[in-house]
């Protein structure tokens, strides 16, 4: 039991990241914005249903696991803005580092480890299994402002090719869904929702 | 790709659970009510984090799954506080089954047949997975209430009985996770906020 004080103090401070919102809404819900707690159940669980996809071979549990803590860091970090301009992510990747730091060093040192270990390699995305989970953390927004009229993409007047580029991840690990998110990519500009500019 | 129109649908039709919300307040963003979707991502990471307390045989990831998928039926179904009087749960079960039927009838057939199995375990609560998965979703709640000044205990006037019930699935699992539940529900009754009665 002597682990337990330090594996509860980090479960109550995960509360935290239900404080951090998101430039996506939930049009269920009055279009309030997306928390990053509640995205992160959204993409988890989407990893399990679409996981028939994936050409590489893939652990699903682990990219299940790396979704579920991949926002964690940004409890100190805060959330950026996936279209955000490069002045305001410079010092962003310090930032989360630090934030992994702490609040990954809240648990026991083994289960520290681990879970920094999870979450460099989801941030790095050079293993099947990160890329499929990074992939389904970017379909998601896109499946969302397509079923909301273009949802943050009008509000912010973002380009085609920042969406392509943005979920580019999907392309090597499952590429029928990356065939998929081209196609609402381009219906997206048909509708006036992207501008079709680089 | 014949699945993916039906897979999508369930996962846009999931962003409902957003709007769905619990007695348990969030502390970390001016004691707002907890919604069903953060609150499942919370308990799916702690099964994770806790798992070196499971003292029968437990595949944790098929836990984290059962934790991710068991509250989407109360899309159709709503949420019904832990401690409601027996009449406000009259009906409940049957108004569940109705709607994992709809919800998870939205998935392509061999999906739809593993997720309802699944909910229909961790509702069940017969195997060491789902009582680990059940263990989780009921001691996080203590948690929260604890760090939060007896929280939704207070408001409705709930007994430690009720409390030790509601908690029983840690028992065979997880006894050690069991017996630092009592502990704390005692000193709940020892601050006033939880009634030392039946």
């Amino acid at each position: 039991m002597q682990n337990l004080p330090e594996q509860l103090a980090f479960i109550l401070e995960l509360d935290r990241l239900k404080a951090v919102y998101r430039q996506t809404t939930v049009k269920a819900d009055n279009n309030r914005q997306e928390n990053s707690a509640e995205h992160s159940w959204h993409i988890a669980l989407m990893a399990n249903v679409l996981s028939e996809y994936t050409e590489e071979p893939v652990d699903v549990n682990r990219s299940v696991m790396m979704l579920l803590i991949h926002d964690i860091v940004e409890i100190d970090a805060g959330d950026t803005f996936a279209f955000a301009a490069q002045q305001e992510l410079d010092g962003q990747e310090d930032k989360e580092i630090e934030a992994a730091n702490r609040l990954f060093g809240l648990l026991p040192t083994a289960q520290f480890e681990q879970m920094k270990a999870l979450w460099l390699e989801f941030e790095q995305a050079q293993t099947a299994d990160a890329r499929f989970a990074k992939g389904m953390d970017r379909i998601l927004p896109l499946l969302q402002n397509m079923a909301n009229g273009g949802g943050s993409w009008v509000r912010h007047g973002v380009t085609k090719s920042q969406v392509l580029k943005r979920n580019e991840y999907l392309q090597q690990v499952t590429p029928k869904l990356w065939q998929y998110a081209c196609q609402q990519i381009d219906l997206a500009v048909a509708n006036g929702w992207l501008k079709d500019a680089c």
